[in-house]
């Protein structure tokens, strides 16, 4: 467990890294990340390489006893290589070729630019590759960040033919798997194919389901790219990517298989304004963030990174880059950084070390300001920095009793073919998460190959493409199963089950979905579980079975139906209903659950119980009497976090 | 009066073609749409047709006694014919040419694609023009749909450059027709003149109002083609399109001279959520439908149709278009059905047989679910087919007391000049008819050139371009009339009358509208009739006149005005208002009014009034003690339908 | 003090202009704008001129004793212009060229344009230039109208590039100055330096910034080009440009230099609906106009103009280019007429004689309807004119006792980098000067170098980019100076201060902006003074300071601090804060004020107090008991104006 920061040498003069180092250490850190974005200073000219000012930043910093993180510059090709090079460019969903000017303007599918970023990686871990201080490595920055991973350049469409032949083998094969025969959109051969923009109403949906998952192929071999130069470059040094919170474009868990830990960059404040909370939900957690934002995205990168993860960037302050960027109260940060530990993360990186005085992020707080002096950051982070020394070392994370499902296929799947406005994976999962999370439970997020055996509970949100080999995965663990509406209602190739939804699961369930409806705002529907009513909103499945249903709608068709330890929820829960009906499985799968105050939470790690207090008044932390704390106390102040040892 | 489906043998098993066809029957179904959207499965290379399938399509069909439908597949040009011809596209507003991949991607103004659709067409129709089971033809599909009417591509400035210089003659007649000198705006010669579309703010309005009576007529002589072939090649079948509701990007009475029958697609739910309505309006008919929207349209494609009319496409269930896609009650697809009979349908055509478990309307509901077994729209159908035949044919639609009359030009002149926000034909003219309607009224929608002798009323909800011949047959009918504001407000260039509005109105009612005003919500204008008091909205004329006011606005200034059976209302109304001056011009046409609980509505044809129960609530059908019902009786359901014969 | 009228005699029969000349003179007209946007008439082939129109147009107006504002018609160059030299259109941020079909399709990048402007104005100004009835230039029409100040074109990139080299003298420069070592977005030479639009993200705001001021430029130095050939074709004639309210795309104060006198367009009812303000206050103000956003455009306008300054395009009626176009209410005319004379305007110019009956336009009211009769708009000139008579000449305004300060570049950089969503300059001033006009107060607006001798307060409401010399300036004042939020937190290139916010001003008022932060509507900051409390919005920073602040935000941080006369507000002022801190700053600087029923506002020239109501209910002069009024008297109907000698 160690504190960093991401450091940009090249924005500050050469006298002030060694006094930059030495306040690091001073603070407690002990690793930084540098050279992402340094494209044009690393090589300024084409084919010449400046070393000089990386060679100081390098040995100062390591001199300092930091461990360097070597950022790839891949996220910004400079001008001259863009100019000498427009193929690189990536073409918006408008069909332009976007602009050089700010960040991420390469096309995953360029040849050129593949060549182009092996040939600079190649040369920087040839550089530091062995260098003592060099610790692990990041490769790219926030892929998919500002709507990237889809691109749809004539060097896309051409890999995508490929990729589709690979995929589908006969053109034949294609048309009858996505239904070419609708609208008289068959293909004569593979070379007909395009990308699905720009047409006059929705294009195939199977089209669609295809290219985002080529899209997602093309991230993934881009960054194994890089992954397979570093690893012969530079051995023994970890390899890592910074995701971003909920963030659906590709397949982390694909490409976390080359990462040796997954890292994300987490920004409560700015991740709250501009997710799809409601503006209520917005304004209540304004200054301190959602209580289960961080701790989702912790559980689904602990996940991604098969245990070993790191928060890569860690908000300091106000950041410039939501509609709205409030302050975070004092404490918070500190905060946040216990909660990342709670869940398991071995490393918490603060972005940045001092806020730029230029340039894009000028209004994004740093652990410093601008003028050098130590900000309300950067003593949070001094405190953590002491606390952790307090503590020692904690084992990682032990498996969670409850694991909940996410593939990206079925987010893909389901902002595609949303059928209702607003339906998306992402805030129908994080509604059962949070129910879990209110109990005071810990949970594991587990990708589309996951082990499931030993959890006692395993909620699948949506998996409307329902593989068999999850099935079988979920035969074995044995846990109850909790899947919500929509599940087992496509095939992989994005076709209605011939059986109808919810497809193989009918096997173990028996039941079938006829129908589905999407209603507006106020129209529900209610669903009613013994004498309580929840209103629920925007879906309603018909359930055709002989299983008395556990709850049922207001014309008595079966909401939640149950056989063994299978379970099917035929609405979209909202928090009443959600509490209702995880609580029910959670105390039918004899799990201990924890009372906890409106805003407080709980993760448990390495024996300890973490506790924070994401509400405005003060709480008090959901310890026994007589715990023995080793952070904090009873008394939570807002911001407040307290640790104890567990019984 | 008779019903049919729509059907695509091409996405079936052929094994399953002659159960389906067997089942049609069994329904009670007498005909059966085929072939729109086909043209990949007919000529799969270019040149190379495979009658073989549809051959055996229709013979099959045939065998069980259904009559076909055939539908041209010109509204989906396979992949291979638009890369061989890139000029087939249309280019949209924003100068872009649009995309393969969904439908409707052609231009109107593309000979080639003339060309290729008289090519298709006629094979089809020297195949199976004189086939015995051979019933129907429909043109294209939903002409309009997804915004296709108007094309900005090279061909359609072509083509609208040979079309102004039909119109206006010389160039110099253009230029002070649209009034060009404002803003230099002149022209040296037709060659000079581009689509209005890009320019820096608003282009000249007279210049949209042509585009929009070109590109009107591009669609009705593409259409035109077409028929020409088919009335060669297929004699004694009578040819539809299937138009759109509230759909008015084309002249619908233009196109329809063409035609032997109207048709259009209704679809209740979707049609609600997509349309104007306030979201409480949207909410309280979610699963019933507006009770006046399909009235509306039944009303004017009756008069499109010149009396001869079908639903072409009726909702059996969910749809997969709408913003939200609720599921009908149950009963309201039989309600829906019986509504369209009770407007003079002669037929009523469910969209679709089966679901479809594949593409983009895969969430679309059919009479039967995608597993092949009869869904609840099956079942009503089934309903209906039985009462059908108990009660036995009917006549058409007799002539209705009222007339409201609609012109394309009116939408199109007021889309282009709002001069307030939402100021449209279609809203303001629902508005009114909704009035009729609720007195328990019938009610013609005639055209720009449609017969208005024997009406006791005419409604001219807004009539901006007020030609002399309408007035003419105004004048000709005798009935009383009530202009809408905004009527005579401009001439047939589009230019204000000499005599300000409302032009030559003036010689019937001596007024003169001399400033018009929009109002932002909540900023009235208040009406007073007598002592009541309504609140209006959006709009407010200024007159000038001699005559005594029916109504005035809250500074005394004539609201309504009327000189003999000549009638002019200088506001928009809203529901109170409209109810209090169509209820009086309809009691001084001494015109019977019939009450009416809350959401049931009331129609008669051949002898009969139907009434339709379209509120969530038991209500009593509008009928007289010791009526004769043969259908339902005095009580009805939500969904209820009751026929009974008229005294 | 004189009246005059927008005139386009070519819109017209020239057997109208004489008795139209002769009707403008019997209404109290003295002067007449013709010529502008009729390029197409004056050369209706390429080099081919007809004069003979304008040459009598020129005589019959001139016969009647008009003086001739003549508009070059630059703002509307023909189609055959544009088809023989494409690169004269303007791109869009899209990256598309505009299209001819409206007005101000042009680039002020095209050396091409500039050319034949160039050409025209000569031509022009060569035959009328020395003619006796001509009195005035006017270049162009409303600059930046439509957004059309920014050009992406490929002539503006080019232009762009020479500018910024003149700038910053080398590339290394304009790298160090922009910060673009972030994001490796340095460039090697100026040529590599794109327009800042398509980019995947927000561009660099350095880049931006420079941006505006290019394109600022570009329009300066495009007027100064006509200005120049004026002024040496027609000696002795006052040139100037009609800017529009609100207006903040280019510099109007480096434009105005080039001009003799400035003016401006003054629309109340539509600049209020399409302006930031509330639906509630839009409502309010509905058909009255706000009563500060004439005053305050007014202020500014006489800023520009060194003094002098005219309406030159008044609202007479109804316009058509709003949301929503209601009607003024009787009277309104004429008050703001004599708003505008208060504030010092040598004429008020009516838009426009007669209401067009064809084009874009014919919805706009004119002084006469189209049928030629009288308008009401018409009819309140004429009353301005006899009371003009009446009262005689006034002295131009003097220097007020407050100043508001307005720099171009301080709009452009919040717009750039608000940081919360709605946080420009333009809401922020208004606020501040809305609270010292309700004070009965008189302000001047002035520019980046204006003179600021003599105040007794002056209003920076928010100046990022703080120069040396504006500071010299106001240390000479001596006037007591409030600063609003974000003061000082810009260089000239759009960096953070080494020494942070507000940069140069800490050496007057010891304070450090240590963060900022931005907060959604609803989430604060709320403010106290003493026992009051403010509620204030978006707007929070941190101060660090040993000074004892006036006003604190909720947890004791300074939210306004003093130092001797120096004062900063940390926080964006809604009603109440302002008028609590702007009061008590005049009432500090010893400024007397005048209390004023809502809705009524004053202003004084010429010895003479002028008081309107704007409100909708009868209202009372605040003039002293006895006065000797001029115009009206005390008792104010809504629209009501009265003037009275100051004691």
């Amino acid at each position: 467990m160690k504190l960093g920061v991401c450091y940009y040498p090249e924005h500050w003069p050469r006298e002030w890294w060694a006094d930059d180092a030495a306040r690091m250490a001073d603070m407690g850190l002990s690793h930084v990340r540098i050279g992402e974005f340094a494209w044009s200073r690393i090589e300024p000219d084409p084919g010449h390489f400046d070393w000089d000012w990386l060679d100081e930043a390098v040995e100062t910093l390591g001199a300092a006893g930091l461990s360097i993180v070597m950022g790839t510059p891949t996220a910004t090709p400079p001008k001259w290589l863009v100019d000498a090079h427009p193929d690189i460019l990536a073409w918006d969903q408008q069909g332009r070729p976007r602009r050089f000017g700010s960040r991420r303007h390469y096309c995953f599918s360029s040849e050129t630019y593949r060549a182009e970023s092996a040939r600079i990686v190649s040369a920087i871990a040839t550089r530091y590759g062995r260098h003592p201080a060099l610790g692990a490595w990041q490769i790219d920055n926030e892929f998919g960040c500002h709507d990237t991973t889809l691109s749809y350049s004539p060097n896309a469409a051409r890999r995508f033919r490929e990729w589709l032949a690979q995929r589908h083998q006969s053109v034949d094969a294609l048309n009858r798997a996505w239904g070419l025969v609708f609208w008289s959109e068959e293909f004569r051969s593979f070379d007909e194919v395009d990308p699905p923009n720009l047409t006059v109403t929705e294009p195939n949906p199977s089209h669609r389901l295809d290219y985002a998952r080529f899209a997602s192929d093309e991230v993934a071999s881009f960054s194994r790219l890089q992954a397979d130069i570093i690893r012969r470059l530079s051995p023994g040094r970890p390899i890592t990517h910074n995701f971003m919170g909920f963030h659906t474009s590709f397949d982390h868990w694909k490409l976390g298989r080359d990462l040796d830990f997954a890292s994300w960059d987490s920004y409560p404040l700015g991740n709250l304004q501009e997710a799809w909370f409601r503006d209520d939900e917005k304004l209540r957690h304004l200054r301190q963030g959602h209580p289960d934002v961080q701790a989702f995205n912790h559980d689904l990168y602990r996940g991604v990174g098969r245990g070993r993860w790191w928060v890569m960037e860690q908000q300091p302050g106000p950041v410039n880059w939501a509609r709205f960027n409030p302050a975070p109260v004092d404490g918070m940060v500190r905060a946040w950084t216990w909660e990342a530990f709670a869940h398991g993360a071995e490393a918490v990186t603060y972005f940045r070390w001092r806020q730029a005085p230029f340039a894009q992020e000028q209004m994004h707080a740093g652990l410093n300001r601008s003028d050098r002096v130590e900000d309300q950051g950067g003593r949070e982070a001094r405190q953590v920095a002491a606390e952790l020394k307090e503590i020692g070392a904690l084992d990682p994370c032990g498996r969670a009793p409850v694991a909940l499902t996410m593939a990206s296929e079925a987010e893909w799947h389901l902002a595609i073919q949303p059928q209702g406005q607003g339906f998306h994976w992402v805030p129908l999962a994080f509604e059962m998460y949070a129910a879990l999370r209110r109990l005071g439970l810990d949970v594991d997020i587990v990708g589309p190959d996951g082990d499931l055996a030993g959890y006692r509970l395993v909620v699948c949100p949506s998996l409307p493409i329902l593989r068999e080999d999850t099935l079988a995965r979920l035969d074995a663990s044995g846990a109850r199963v909790l899947f919500g509406p929509r599940t087992g209602s496509r095939t992989v190739d994005g076709r209605t089950p011939s059986d109808l939804p919810p497809g193989p699961l009918q096997a173990r369930l028996p039941m079938k979905v006829t129908r589905a409806e999407s209603l507006r705002p106020g129209g529900g529907p209610t669903v009613r579980i013994g004498a309580a009513t929840f209103v629920s909103r925007l879906w309603r499945e018909r359930i055709e079975t002989e299983l008395a249903p556990l709850a049922t709608f207001e014309d008595g068709g079966p909401a939640w139906v149950q056989s063994g330890r299978w379970n099917y929820l035929a609405a979209w829960p909202e928090r009443g209903l959600a509490d209702a009906v995880v609580g029910r499985l959670v105390a039918d799968a004899g799990l201990a659950t924890v009372p906890l105050e409106e805003g407080v939470r709980l993760r448990t790690r390495g024996g300890l119980a973490f506790a924070v207090n994401y509400s405005d008044a003060p709480r008090r932390a959901p310890a026994p009497d007589g715990a023995h704390f080793v952070l904090g106390g009873p008394a939570l102040e807002p911001g407040g976090v307290a640790a104890w040892r567990l019984g």
